[in-house]
């Protein structure tokens, strides 16, 4: 297998005392595992400079091959992503030109003045190029740096999905995995995580997939797992032959413990 | 104010991918906030040693008072947080015998063998405590290490929450907060977040609180701002009275730019 490595980093107070449950990084994380990248790590760090400036210097050095973040990209004093991003990289931050025309036309549209918070948006790390947010203001920041695709979305949800799904789209990403994503489910009653764990070893080693069972239900009283078979695969046809052969040699393990295949949960 | 910092670790790969939402680090943050710790940082990891290593290794040398980690302590080949939290603080694993018999006693209740699967839930770093899980079998690892209480807890959310639970009533955290945590909102339409941000900013400078709004609709048309204003403090009266004192000027501050002052959101 060929592992094209993603770090998520997140940006956000309000994630960190749980006040925000994270679903910005799942999303990205569904995104970049579909695309091929296998995400590694992700991030939650404060709307503070250092720790921005820690977070995307410590994933830049275990050199993934593309870094995602979301969220400090507005006009509030605790929107601090652009000037850590800048930081990390070793670079100034400058008004970005595209980026302070895309931002002007918004509020040029609703005749609203702009002001310097307003203005702060299109600030960027030098050499950044934005990438349109239509459901909000401030553009994602895309810069490629140390052979590393960087991309800056913002918080809020679906301006988050939005830039990511036009830096999807706008081919900027320079390391695109030669890889593909392939994913299959058992599900099962009858059947103790602890019963199934030394087959499912095995299996792992045997066909070098991902095999995890999660369990659903009680242990001991009632025991439901959804078994996962995940690979990154260059050829379709191989890894749908690998994946069909793994959940054979399942059934079988499943069989001999008594178990119960089921459709779904 | 006094910083009782906490960071929280999560160990899977399903967590990674994005196909689970991190709800179980939400959680931990939630309940670390609400005793006065100030969460500084979330890592998500691969189920891999030296992934978890150097999670809890980085996590170590940043020197937070408490550090609670979720995930990879069932039977299964991928469950590898005691292996990996053993190496991290340079000690060996051991057979538990608290914990074993913990684990022991859920299968003998049911009449079900140990076999080797079910024994390594038992394994702990040398000089750990277990901690009783009333909802699974693998009990939680507590450990007081380099002046920071460390606590492991199960993957399955509401084994974490018993485990959590239970360590919290234990008595066994040593950096209890000596503050408390203190929150209130106030919801506010027809304010656009940036036009806010400068009264904000001199608000937080002048009462050393936090004060941060989370845009919950579209900036330019129709704009809505839950701003919530946070801090730790001793004393409930003094806590009270800064949030008071806030939230007034914030009010002026709303209605001198026409925001409308909503019950909810």
């Amino acid at each position: 297998m060929d592992y094209w490595f993603a770090e998520i980093i997140t940006i956000g107070n309000e994630v960190l005392s749980g006040k925000t449950v994270n679903t910005n990084a799942s999303h990205i994380g569904r995104r970049l595992t579909s695309l091929g990248f296998v995400v590694r790590r992700i991030t939650v760090v404060m709307d503070e400079i250092d720790e921005i400036v820690s977070a995307f210097k410590e994933a830049i050095a275990r050199k993934p091959k593309i870094i995602i973040s979301s969220g400090g990209l507005g006009p509030t004093w605790d929107d601090k992503t652009a000037e850590g991003l800048a930081k990390a990289l070793g670079v100034e931050l400058e008004l970005n030109k595209v980026a302070f025309e895309m931002v002007l036309e918004k509020y040029r549209k609703r005749n609203i003045p702009i002001t310097e918070e307003r203005k702060k948006m299109a600030y960027m790390p030098i050499g950044a190029i934005p990438v349109n947010n239509q459901q909000g203001i401030a553009p994602g920041i895309y810069i490629y740096y140390n052979n590393i695709d960087i991309l800056a979305t913002p918080g809020v949800p679906r301006e988050m999905e939005d830039v990511l799904e036009n830096f999807i789209k706008s081919g900027l990403i320079r390391n695109k995995p030669n890889v593909k994503y392939f994913e299959d489910y058992i599900y099962v009653e009858n059947v103790m995580e602890s019963a199934l764990a030394p087959y499912v070893k095995d299996l792992v080693k045997k066909y070098d997939v991902y095999i995890k069972t999660h369990p659903k239900s009680y242990e001991l009283s009632h025991p439901i797992l959804e078994i996962q078979i995940a690979l990154n695969e260059k050829e379709e046809d191989k890894a749908k032959v690998k994946i069909q052969n793994v959940k054979n040699e399942l059934i079988d393990a499943i069989k001999k413990l008594n178990g119960i295949i089921r459709n779904s949960l």
